[in-house]
């Protein structure tokens, strides 16, 4: 943000606004305080019997690596419309949604994300413009290395892990930045 | 957001970008394209014994009306970190975090709540800056007319209805606008 969306001045300032606890982009013509907040993402982890439905990237970033069905909740949507229409765009699938499932809170890049477990409804999907490919997984031919995103990994480990014990709580947890390597695991290589 | 806060330019379009299914506000002259989403709404429904700790808010909308800490989620935060922030400010409470209780899609407003169970530390609290008055209150005595926001009083609703069937699921859920009163409800005052 280099200028003010109400008055357009160049003028922004970086402070705490009287009352306020954090400091904020500031109007220094007009006052406007310009608020920035987490953005949510939405999305589905659609089972078929004992297989899940994972989608080719075809967008960066990650581009051409493994994830679920998910994406920016929008505004005038629930979560759980958010979720199926995010499936209906990258996988062109409809889900019988179920509960929702993971809750992960990212705070380095500001986002939350909200997994619903849902059933495939029918073997017509296919891939979006934001896929390359659209495919059914069994937990051993899952491509763990080639997933897009963490939260993902996770999502999925959850799972089949839950899917063993019988029972599916909602599981809630962050993932903060991976640490950097240490010094002598970067000299290697 | 009449300007375009990339660029200065007042030439906003409110457009369907390339690629995209939604109209959003694009700048005619660089071409950002500003994209809105909702926010979420991190809080606490803390308990003390068989009671449970409001805050009267001193703060418009609903100045005066009765409500759980809660309020926006800051970027860099994690939901429960937002939780215990909003109910440190707004009713200088510490609590022991429970589990994630209610999540409430609010689509009309854009924003999601997200409410957790917690447990108050001592009865060190009071109002903060945002508050008139805090307090605890048993099940009777709750002001339910007096209460500020619908998704407080459907959080404070389920709680007392799972305390007596003693377990707290997570309730996801929505609430869409209050539907219009039909013409003889209004004409009868």
């Amino acid at each position: 943000m280099k200028f003010c969306s109400h008055c357009g001045s160049p003028h922004l300032e970086l402070r705490v606004p009287d009352g306020d606890t954090l400091p904020r982009s500031v109007c220094a013509d007009c006052g406007t305080i310009h608020y920035q907040n987490p953005k949510i993402v939405v999305g589905c982890l659609p089972e078929w019997e004992d297989r899940v439905l994972l989608c080719k990237r075809a967008i960066e970033p990650r581009y051409g690596l493994w994830t679920l069905p998910a994406g920016f909740l929008e505004n005038g949507e629930t979560i759980i419309a958010g979720a199926l229409r995010e499936t209906l765009e990258e996988a062109h699938a409809r889900v019988e949604p179920g509960d929702l499932y993971t809750i992960i809170s990212l705070p380095q890049i500001n986002q939350v994300y909200m997994m619903f477990r849902a059933r495939l409804s029918d073997l017509n999907f296919g891939p979006g413009t934001e896929s390359l490919e659209v495919r059914l997984f069994a937990e051993e031919d899952i491509p763990w290395e080639a997933i897009a995103f963490r939260t993902i990994t996770r999502t999925l480990r959850n799972f089949f892990l839950d899917r063993k014990l019988g029972s599916f709580p909602v599981r809630v947890s962050s993932l903060e930045r991976r640490p950097p390597l240490p010094p002598d695991l970067l000299a290697a290589g």
